[in-house]
């Protein structure tokens, strides 16, 4: 039986803890390519490169596993790994581990969910995980169980057109994993500020920095999952049109 | 009465005469801020800027009219209009107008809707503006109308809490606009390849190139109508769990 290709990314750099412990685990369930930005691209959102052109470097050449950094971003790894270097489409994408949550709308702001969603787009079975600590020391070992255990699944059965993934996974703090939830985006905000400060010739200069509010008081969100020691996982769909709103712009009286 | 306060941003840059145009159609409305990137953003999706220092450059200030570039991308410039300059929220974000369509997935590409996403997610009325015609010496002459008569309209009913308008604008050829059209957001995807060249140094390069394919049969989606010379709106959420799949996933017998 041919094994399964399954194409590897991240937004925090090829080199990060966490894609190189997600690699492991995927590695015995097939082939794996893996194209990584050479540098991190976090925040990057959806971006893609039309303004420099796109570079990828061989990294690892082995039977089954191949390995490229690129001075793209997320969705552009997925692009080249699949026109450029696979030439055709893999059987699973898989994005992370992000060093710090993607849950509620930090899935509009990911490098990593971005890569996730451009497979979405292209009807590829795509799963994001995250876990929810920003650091570069960060604990992954207890992530390998559910990285199996989900990509096997969709390995199995595909996921709808359209759909993909947001794994997001609790950090261990002495506790086990209470368990795994199905939810859905938390409705949440960042609350910001920029620290405004002089350079050394009295320009003014920003860092964007925040805190972030979830509006959710129930128990069915990503971020209450997270938050309470479960892994949470949540479906995401690329039609962002709010089929509910339709109806009352119609009645709209507009002028073009 | 007190004047609205509008917001007005895009992803083409500061000196596109897309937001020239958009500027001038809007000012009548209301105090007028921009704040636009100092070089174009385009493909930037949803990026945010963390790893540099965020700079802000004043070009214009007369009384209900201020403008401001920036050195960061189109969702930088909704957080920093909102956060450094208004100190508060403005009654209506703008953004555009684009040079090109982001009608169907583009929407998820694109810098210009990402300011206008931005917006939905602090719950600020925001209306994203592009004309499917990506030249610099595009004519945006037939775009006044709509625009006064859309903005006017957010302006004084609101837009519910996370929900957006994605207004493309077709191109005029000879022919007058056939109309308004509510629609959903194509099923569509960009078949991609990458043009692949050797530098000077017969180091491999590549550049994204690609060919948008409409999956969508009915006449109900935003990709149709502007190829039939309507106006299209699209409501968009920033909700992207797809609930309906929840389900099918809590059926699944996953280890965590």
């Amino acid at each position: 039986m041919k094994k399964p290709l399954i194409l590897i990314t991240n937004d925090d750099g090829i080199h990060a803890p966490g894609i190189r412990y997600l690699i492991e685990a995927i590695r015995p369930l097939g082939d794996v390519v893996v194209v990584a930005p050479d540098k991190p691209q976090s925040a990057m959102g959806h971006a893609v490169t039309i303004q420099v052109p796109l570079r990828l470097h061989l990294i690892t050449d082995e039977p089954g596993f191949r390995e490229y950094s690129c001075n793209g971003t997320p969705a552009d790894c997925v692009k080249l790994g699949e026109k450029v270097i696979i030439r055709g489409k893999p059987d699973l994408i898989v994005s992370g581990i992000n060093h710090g949550s993607n849950a509620s709308i930090n899935v509009l702001y990911s490098g990593t969910m971005a890569a996730v969603i451009e497979g979405a787009m292209e009807n590829v079975p795509a799963i994001g995980f995250s876990l929810n600590d920003y650091k570069h020391s960060a604990d992954f070992s207890h992530c390998g169980k559910i990285i199996k255990s989900v990509a096997s699944k969709v390995l199995e059965t595909g996921l709808p057109d359209g759909i993909c993934l947001n794994v997001n996974i609790p950090v261990l703090n002495g506790s086990p994993i209470a368990g795994i939830k199905v939810t859905k985006q938390a409705r949440a905000y960042w609350d910001e500020n920029f620290d405004e400060r002089k350079d050394p010739h009295k320009r003014d200069y920003y860092w964007l920095q925040g805190e972030f509010i979830n509006l959710e008081e129930g128990e069915d969100n990503d971020h209450w999952a997270l938050n309470n020691n479960y892994i949470s996982i949540v479906p995401i769909q690329i039609d962002l049109t709010a089929h509910q709103f339709i109806r009352t712009i119609k009645d709209w009286d507009l002028e073009g």
